[in-house]
């Protein structure tokens, strides 16, 4: 088996999966013809009021009505994808190649505005807006990953006091995707964009994919704009409702208390993995060869001159490691081609370390 | 608790739920990681395998890659849809409200065939097709569910011929969707359009919702035309896949025999309700009501003058049954508005008669 160092799926050591197994008989047994029969389009009501319950310790405040349940983030990106029209999308880049290939299929060319260590670079968004202020098109949307992927840094809360003015003086919504914004590993969980609103500006995204499983695919909007119901008619258009046994799993696993302690212990498991990702980096790597410090999510992004990370990818899966070029992260295929990822989240400490090792000599002998 | 001759959701007494959480333990301690992480797009090719051999039943001979996994039937004709541009498409009439919502979510008009007891009205569209061949929109796609929704006809296998034909000399394609097709009850389940077709003219759309559960949101798509990829490509964007511990319970339950079994006993189950409906009609509706014999499927579509379908149903709902409006199942409103769906599937035999007893008052009084 290969050490995957591309996956953004959770550690598969986290999941309590006998736990899961009695929960999932408990329902079956107790719930089992709802768990089994159609549920409303938005999810079950209780459900979506487990996740409003759950929101409140992002500093949310939700009605279960504000929330619609979606097949994970990548269809919660769809749905609001529906309102973006040619030349009204602004993101963060790098960002999620999700993102990007969700623009692309709707042949939308979105404004990337680039990240440093505290968020995106809002004052060459700010003269970008005033610029385009005198023309027909403004931006209607911005997109950001607050805990950043692929970079692993953390939006500050100062730049998200700045987004929020931005977004007001601008007249724009923000479509803030908080996949990874319960991992932070030196601060605390950080405030939300979501938290700092008060107009209907943040139309929030997450999902339990990172925390629990990316194949149950539980994700959510949560928005109390008059949005939601568009989304909500596109969500039925597109196939009726997340799985009803899915949506259940969650929504007992978030009763029980089982995603908090699940979110604890994977908390500190993933700040040591992160530890011994940036020590192995630094122990091993060439030191033209330079990476983000990771503070929240799963990933660190490297880049050095001359890399050619397609070249890179297909080499290092030959010697078993395998990691994600950096170019699916840009708009341009030009801006990522000397970068790539690596996710410390799915493997073991010992693949972590191994694989960066086996990284390391191969880009050793790059040079 | 109303009666509800309304939901299309099959028995819930026919689904085993203690073999399902046996099964379910058993895939997460065997083999939870897989059932927890993301899965190929298409699905998980054991899944897929299963489903292909599964198809040999309804005639069909399919690779596993042909093979592309749906949340539910509906999420198929999304993707599907994909390929419809305005003017192009053509349906039976009455079809599936989902069929109908879809093309409306799509801005496209599509040209209705009716149905009588053998199927779509070919000689109908056979001088529709040569009409339009002077112009420059010619049909490329035909919808059609061989055993039927609303009316519980079963298309005849003469009539498959005859659009088979059509299909070639006219060169379009056909979208069958079989989601009822295991439930014949006066004859073993009929060959697909899927069977007779050499030529990639027949895009399958199949799901286990009607058998097994429509909350597990397990569809697909079996087509070997290149088409498929597009299909992919969508879902991809959509979002990435169906849950995976959904696929591998129905890959599960396909192996082990069950859902044989399973379409067995609800085979003979719904028999019984079948008749035990059209006998309750018989005995309590006015004779200026008239509905089709239902031969497949869950339902039968009743007309009488001077119903209005919604006044029907608010009034039926005031009496505690449940019924579906006819207009949802018509292109246009009008045709349908003096009718409306039963349903045998949902409630229990003691439920069918009782609801059909209710509504057959209701219809006297009317008069």
């Amino acid at each position: 088996m290969p050490i995957n160092l591309a996956s953004g799926s959770p550690d598969p050591r986290t999941v309590p999966l006998e736990d899961m197994g009695r929960l999932v008989d408990e329902i079956l047994v107790r719930r089992g013809r709802e768990a089994l029969d159609y549920s409303e389009t938005s999810g079950d009501s209780d459900v979506r009021g487990r996740i409003a319950q759950f929101l409140m310790e992002r500093g949310i405040k939700a009605e279960y009505d504000d929330v619609l349940l979606t097949n994970g983030a990548k269809e919660a990106i769809f749905l609001v994808s529906e309102l973006f029209s040619p030349n009204t999308v602004s993101s963060e880049e790098p960002t999620f190649q999700g993102f990007i290939s969700t623009l692309s299929y709707r042949g939308i060319r979105a404004y990337p505005i680039p990240w440093d260590e505290q968020g995106p670079m809002l004052h060459i968004m700010e003269r970008r807006l005033k610029a385009l202020k005198m023309w027909a098109d403004p931006v209607k949307y911005f997109y950001v990953i607050p805990v950043h992927n692929p970079t692993g840094w953390v939006m500050s809360l100062e730049r998200k006091k700045y987004l929020m003015e931005l977004a007001q003086d601008f007249d724009f919504k923000i479509v803030e995707d908080d996949i990874y914004g319960v991992f932070t590993y030196d601060s605390p969980p950080q405030s939300t964009l979501k938290s700092l609103d008060s107009e209907e500006r943040v139309i929030y995204i997450s999902s339990f994919s990172k925390i629990l499983s990316p194949g149950l695919r539980v994700g959510f909007i949560a928005y109390e704009g008059e949005e939601i119901e568009k989304f909500r008619r596109l969500k039925r258009e597109v196939n009726h409702q997340v799985s009803t046994l899915d949506q259940l799993i969650v929504g007992e696993m978030l009763k029980k208390g089982i995603i908090e302690q699940l979110l604890e212990s994977s908390r500190s498991l993933y700040r040591r993995k992160r530890d011994l990702m940036m020590q192995s980096i630094e122990e091993f790597f060439p030191s033209s060869v330079g990476c983000t410090f990771s503070r929240g999510g799963f990933f660190t992004l490297c880049r050095g001159e001359g890399i050619i990370s397609n070249a890179l990818v297909t080499e290092s899966a030959k010697r078993g490691v395998r990691v994600m070029p950096g170019e699916l992260f840009f708009y341009s295929e030009e801006s990522g081609r000397n970068s790539f990822r690596l996710s410390f989240s799915y493997s073991s400490e010992q693949e972590v370390k191994e694989g960066v090792k086996i990284l390391g000599q191969l880009l050793r002998e790059r040079r």
